[in-house]
């Protein structure tokens, strides 16, 4: 056994100089680097390794990349990037200045379209196929590699419906582990497993009825099958279907058997796959812990809650209700739309919903937030999971827009929390009906209090708190930045010069403290962890000039740019929000 | 013949008291009715008339408003105001201060959900089904009844998706008249056309495959098959779904032969049916005239000129290129999410698309704008038809706010021209290539100029235009609004204090005519047709206190509340922008 195939591999022609009976050998070490390399500096592991031999059977067979293979979300791709010219710099994945955990265009020619969000694959790929027939390349091919979870988003099915009345060659590959990062749901993954079982194989019409020629299901971990149906398909013109059953985890027994922890685990032992157990300390919960808990606790005492999560069961802690709750706790699957109408048909009825949606996910839901629960008013209680800065995720996850695509809503409330406390209070506060809706945005990750599980204290809407007296300067935060903001103030000499108000309403703005602050202080610098453009500190702007009070105002967050990739300190710091740059800058002020 | 049944008719319990044989009278009454109104009003016609007979047998059958009916978008819904309590006020549809041309919670407890967008009906039908259920109410009944195109959109798909694994009583009844606004399209669309023809009949598998109880297709102008199948559905717990045929416009010949042009035909004749002609006048045309010729100018230059619309090419014009360059120009079906990720597609390979969305229905796409568009920052053009105040059709539908949820986005160009020769002299520009994404928008209905089609200018990307010179105020207006300016100020006797400036690029702002105007004047006001938070008002509000500049701005525009419906010259009143609150406002001014 040549012991050395990957590192002779720099682009898939080197790929096809390998004759077939080498692809296990070759599939056999792909999978042992990425463990290797995952398990020292985590990233998402199960996805890639359950697709090790389709990636490199694409590859083979297909003549990347001037046929365009588009991966859907992007969680599997490891295999692909290693494959293609990028096995070297492999180590630096989701890294600052680093590689990107997902296809991206300008990070490779062989990543023919970036993603993150899930469901675009089939579209894109589609808009391509288009594109060739009217340059009359009509022998070029266009793949989109889709999960089982994500096709059941409705962006999909649109794809698929509008694809199912052309003649584009278009191969759309189903990625069938019955998972996406928790088990999928939904009817649809229902009727593939039972085409699986061999239950409805003949006559599997919900995709010939689309007018897909529709092939499998096949052994994705199997390249004679694997190879066969691939160069057939090549041959075959027209909107084409392949259904492949794999298994999330392939090859690292304790990731096959536990595939929701393995999707992302963290480090881990390369050899027994053993994940290293977290160092014990007395640091904060996690923010998405203390939402899970609280919503528990909330609902044992008002039985109108209800929990509402698209395909986040795990990531936003709603599993913590499902169990205790499982009548009251959905697991909608990947269909943001979905939650937010079915949300709000439930509020109608005097439910109370708690419909948690990562926030960079609500941009997937933003017209029917808008339309079917604002303009309705109906008091839905979303918490934005994954606001702000997200880190290695990078630019198409960072949570930044809501601030602002929220703020010109009519009836809404958006109130960003300074720490678990807040969000507590929060939570209990809006359950309490508020009789408007209302977004509560938090971070991903640690809060900063360790005793965060005290008794409830209801909110008053709409009030600003002080956190700091000084004399010349008001600093005015909202969210857990704010945090940030006690921390730079704490080193800086001058401190006696600044203010410290904390906003956690965005809207409405406590304007009492805004007309008190126009009055009492020479500068207002705001502080957010959104866009700049749109959000609090433009709100704040605002209000100071259509009260004429003439104030100048400083606004930092995030400027007018797209965000990449790195630790969210390193991010914080490219947008002058982390503690270091704002010594520096209230150093100058004062 | 009883001739007035209708008139005993004010609420479904009186319609109970009718016995069945008297329902096709009530049928005929109750078309009349509406013809005779909208044929005098305007108003949508054709999907009311052909749903009459399903509307009666609903209230007949079921248990409104204690069982939940929703109707999807709500065009069709005229028959159901009218037998629920609103027969005479019924010609106030669509007026200002009268009902509205939608379902609407507000107005009328049996309008269970307000809608207007499509496709939303499945998901809050469910949310309330699944509600009922905590609340132990086994025996109510929750209905979605929604058109073959308004289901092959995404949304829709998720909530058939999620119902089908739960144990909802929910019905789901497909008024299936293969056309919405213009004729359906897609591979479900043909699926059920074939099952119409009996070709599919036996396994209607998609239905089925999706946990569905399946019935249908029946014939939906027959009362006994109706009040049949509705009564047994009635008993049947579990997710259910009823295919019903309808013919679009039923009732009145001509509306059924040009079912498009009868969906909302302007005045016309109530007995023949015939559409007035148009007065002949010497108005300019509309920017819907000038986008659809201009498009096909462009392309027959350009061959690389891709036109998209989800579901309006004949509101949009798309059918223009649609009817010149069938291979080049796509309807998509109401499929906002996959236009626009198609389009991203289609730009990767150079194509440059003209993706013509609604402002109001581009909400529905934003997630996609961001991740697959802008973030890759290709060079897809975006025209925003209906952008501003849209008129009669109300709150749905305005579409105020793009300037705010687009202003956030980084790599955006975001353009409102002042008339229909700058919408051409920027579609020809964006074309030549902008190597950014933009966004044009322009509102509903007529123009500003009659000698519009003049040869093409190459518009300079982010510069300003100065309407009028004055001394001491700086009027900044964005889009067509700015001629609600020029005219106010031609009645302003102060005129000379007053400079106009038109700022058509709304992103990237004109810096540098700003720190101009920052210099010169003591004053600015700022107008748009968008929401004031987050608006244009609010980017150069931001951008005064970013570069220190003290002077006062008033931001005139939307206000922080949903608008209703009226003439778009009432509306415009409400918000303070029509000519006359101008010239008041200007006048206090000077």
């Amino acid at each position: 056994m040549n012991p050395n195939l990957l590192s002779q591999i720099n682009s898939p022609s080197d790929l096809k100089k390998l004759n077939r009976a080498q692809l296990p050998q070759l599939a056999q070490e792909l999978r042992n680097f990425i463990i290797d390399i995952i398990s020292k500096k985590e990233g998402h592991l199960g996805a890639s390794l359950g697709v090790i031999e389709l990636t490199i059977a694409l590859h083979y067979i297909f003549d990347t990349p001037s046929d365009l293979l588009v991966w859907d979300v992007g969680h599997q791709a490891y295999g692909h990037k290693i494959l293609t010219g990028r096995r070297d710099i492999f180590h630096t994945n989701r890294d600052f200045d680093g590689i990107s955990g997902f296809p991206k265009r300008s990070e490779s020619e062989y990543d023919a379209f970036g993603v993150g969000h899930s469901s675009t694959s089939i579209s894109a790929a589609l808009g391509m196929a288009l594109a060739s027939h009217l340059k009359n390349e009509w022998n070029k091919n266009h793949i989109a590699v889709i999960g089982d979870a994500s096709i059941a988003s409705g962006m999909a099915f649109e794809a698929l419906n509008h694809a199912g009345v052309t003649n584009a060659n278009l191969l759309v590959i189903l990625n069938d582990n019955a998972i996406g990062i928790d088990p999928s749901v939904g009817a649809l993954k229902e009727y593939f497993t039972a085409v699986k079982k061999g239950e409805n194989h003949e006559e599997n019409n919900i995709i010939r009825s689309l007018n897909f020629e529709y092939s499998g299901p096949i052994d994705g971990h199997d390249f004679e099958t694997l190879l066969a149906e691939l160069s057939r398909l090549k041959t075959i013109k027209g909107p084409k279907f392949l259904h492949v059953i794999t298994t999330k985890g392939k090859g690292l027994q304790l990731a096959e058997e536990n595939q929701v922890k393995y999707h992302a685990p963290g480090k881990f032992d390369a050899v027994t796959g053993k994940i290293y157990p977290k160092e014990e300390d007395n640091s904060p919960p996690k923010f998405q812990e203390v939402f899970g808990q609280t919503l528990v606790e909330l609902a044992k005492i008002n039985e109108k809650i209800i929990g509402i999560t698209p395909a986040m069961p795990t990531g936003s802690s709603m599993n913590y209700m499902m169990d205790v709750f499982p009548d009251r706790a959905f697991d909608v699957g990947i269909a943001e739309q979905h939650a937010v109408t079915l949300s709000a048909g439930m509020a109608t009825q005097g439910m109370v919903v708690f419909c948690n949606i990562y926030s960079t996910f609500l941009q997937r839901a933003y017209d029917q937030v808008i339309h079917d629960v604002a303009l309705q008013n109906l008091p839905v209680i979303f918490c934005l999971d994954r606001a702000g800065i997200v880190g290695e995720d990078g630019a198409t996850h960072h949570g930044v827009f809501d601030l602002a695509y929220l703020s010109c809503i009519p009836n809404l409330i958006i109130y960003a929390p300074l720490n678990e406390i807040e969000l507590r209070n929060m939570m209990y506060t809006a359950q309490l009906g508020l009789s408007h809706p209302v977004a509560i945005r938090y971070p991903r990750g640690k809060g900063f209090v360790q005793n965060w599980h005290l008794p409830f204290q209801k909110v008053e809407i709409g009030k600003s708190i002080q956190l700091e007296n000084g004399s010349d300067i008001a600093i005015l935060s909202t969210g857990t930045i704010g945090n940030n903001v006690t921390k730079a103030l704490s080193q800086v000499n001058s401190k006696n010069n600044f203010s410290h108000f904390h906003f956690p309403f965005v809207k409405p703005l406590d304007e009492a403290a805004l007309l008190d602050i126009g009055k009492h202080y020479k500068k207002v610098i705001t502080i957010e962890e959104g866009t700049v453009n749109g959000g609090f500190g433009s709100l704040v702007t605002s209000f100071f000039q259509e009260n004429e009070i003439a104030i100048s105002v400083k606004k930092l967050g995030i400027p007018d740019a797209f965000i990449e990739q790195g630790t969210v300190q390193q991010l914080h710091k490219i947008c002058k929000i982390d503690v270091e740059s704002l010594v520096n800058y209230f150093t100058t002020c004062s």
